[in-house]
């Protein structure tokens, strides 16, 4: 066998114990012995390598039985920590995340829309510094920035190809914010780094394939197929606030008729609400839903019906395990929850329905920092 | 390093360097060493088993230069046979293929619609042994039987769960031809098939991502995504003809309003055209259209328009490197295509439209016979 061949296995087996330990933990040496098939002597070895490396500590527990102490093994939760950032229209959220993936502080700054794309980057940048020195996390101990947003993004370059939100076009968002903070950064579609904590923690963990539908300002969905994230040729797979689901129907801003964001979205929902009253936002129409005033039913009731037909035609296309909706309009009228669930009903087809779980997002509106986090360290933790 | 891993990685070497000699031959044996990164004694004791074993061959030839001779290798196509089979409402094909998917013989046999199960069971067992004995094929050398067919087919039980076109419902498909033949079956839904095979030597090659459209009868789709069939947790990813596409639109049998399959499936034609003329069949429809008959062309406009927007979806949701148009209606009247192609280019969303390919099946009528014959290869044929 080769040299190479062999440390790459070397590689492979201590990755793989760190992973069991990571997920297992509390575990003694004897289990991982067990559940990898390896030599007790092996793992020994790479536990201590591991030791030294600052990833595992022992913690000493009584076992149950017997009563003969046992030393388990456990990780040490801030060996490292990732930086998540979410930047949205109105909003940026930053988050340290560290080795477990447990979020140490979250910080939440508005953004205006006027803002250029160097102030947010400057405010990004200001912000994940304060947060760092307040938590007081050594610089070598963050391996680096991973960001969410809306639009097409290039994340094997790290360049916003467009984003209509921000109204950014082809910048280099990833270079860019390395420049400024001297981290490595790694960017991504929002509704992807989503989906991600949801498959880390949320509603998706141990699903092989689920679709997360992202219901608010804009329409998309994100997909882990076979136990990964499915990205398609360009990385714009899941864009399906422009299929088309009425031919016949509303004028998209794409150019198409009758894209399915033409009667979902929260700009698509404000701008029919305004020809029946005078409102300032979406929460106008919400209230009204609340206060019982037909028009907002009539325009909720079409908006139910064409989540359920996109959650039917997903089902039809991925045949996912599960389906998990979120954003914001769920989110602020939890009222319609109900509405879609009978018209999922209505709407799926036969075949599939007794298998597909319909699910609510668990990690509201932590995941796309959470996601991102992890996402880089993902990325970057991979041992020599 | 176990002694398992070993002879893990022993297998794997072997299947690699078969694959090698298969895909790129004639190849010396130093060449695969390059390619593989594996010593010429290593190269040279796994291509002596494999000759021993049959599959690779000797074939001297002078090499281009200095005009010595250098012994190249080459496999045997006839080492190892399989046999695809496709079932369809009025037809039945059954195709011998060799090693290296080439196929020897295809025969076609009517099949009528109120054949009962067995019948057709029988019909394929006759027809196969003819096939075999003709051409003196050794029943040692056939490995295993390929069936592809449209419906809802559970693969991993060798179940046909429901085919609307066949009517057949629960049927133990592979076990009962298993019984019969006495050769290994597998069974699968067409359209999955028919992209294997034009993953493998038709439009699909070295595609990553490619999603197949089928237009006929019925209305569907299979593809390729991260280089694999995308099966979905029920093996149903692809239903496409169950879209909604216009949610105030035709009644489809499956109990929703506006599924795509009630504006572009042949039935849904016919069943529009009888509204205006007496008619048979499809065939009469691409008639009157060739005439210039105006409601055969306004009927086909709409078919054409939809078809275009189902590849906007599709290309929508998994942003493929390509879609492939196949089945009898773009096949039986190819005029269709042009104004299929002006649609595209009308409704494709701007920024995925420089990069998709869409293109026909390279492999027609044989496509899914191949396919079923080589998918039965890759999963019965993995060395020792």
């Amino acid at each position: 066998m080769e040299k190479q061949d062999q440390l790459l296995m070397k590689k492979q087996n201590k990755n793989l114990v760190l992973e069991i330990i990571k997920n297992q933990s509390p575990i003694s040496r004897m289990e991982i012995a067990k559940i990898t098939g390896m030599s007790p002597t092996s793992i020994t070895r790479i536990v201590n390598e591991l030791h030294l490396q600052g990833f595992v500590k022992e913690t000493e527990l009584v076992t149950s039985g017997v009563g003969r102490k046992a030393v388990l093994l456990d990780v040490c939760d801030d060996v490292f920590f990732t930086i998540g950032v979410e930047i949205d229209k109105f909003i940026i959220k930053i988050g340290i995340v560290n080795y477990v993936g447990e979020i140490v502080e979250l910080r939440r700054i508005p953004r205006l829309e006027s803002e250029s794309y160097f102030e947010t980057l400057e405010k990004v940048n200001m912000n994940l510094k304060e947060l760092i020195e307040k938590n007081r996390i050594p610089h070598q101990r963050i391996i680096g920035i991973g960001v969410g947003l809306p639009g097409f993004i290039d994340n094997q370059n790290g360049v916003v190809k467009v984003s209509d939100q921000l109204k950014w076009k082809n910048v280099n968002l990833a270079e860019d914010l390395k420049q400024l903070t001297a981290f490595e950064v790694m960017i991504d579609n929002e509704l992807k780094m989503k989906i991600v904590a949801e498959d880390f923690k949320g509603s998706a963990k141990n699903s092989h394939h689920a679709v997360l539908v992202g219901i608010g300002s804009g329409i998309g969905s994100a997909m882990i197929l076979n136990g990964e994230i499915y990205r398609g040729d360009s990385n714009n797979a899941g864009e399906i606030g422009h299929t088309v689901i009425n031919p016949t129907g509303n004028v998209c801003n794409c150019g198409k008729i009758g894209c399915l964001a033409t009667y979902i979205s929260e700009g698509a929902i404000v701008g029919d609400a305004r020809k029946v009253k005078e409102i300032d936002s979406i929460l106008d129409v919400f209230e009204a839903y609340r206060n019982g005033e037909s028009w907002a039913h009539n325009l909720m009731d079409r908006t139910t019906t064409y989540i359920a037909l996109a959650v039917s035609n997903i089902l039809c296309l991925y045949n996912p395990e599960m389906i998990i909706l979120s954003g914001d309009t769920i989110e602020r009228l939890p009222e319609i929850k109900q509405p879609i669930e009978q018209k999922c009903d209505l709407y799926i087809w036969e075949p599939l329905k007794e298998r597909v779980k319909i699910v609510y997002s668990q990690l509201g509106e932590h995941g796309v920092v959470l996601g991102a986090a992890i996402q880089i360290q993902n990325l970057l933790l991979d041992l020599e």
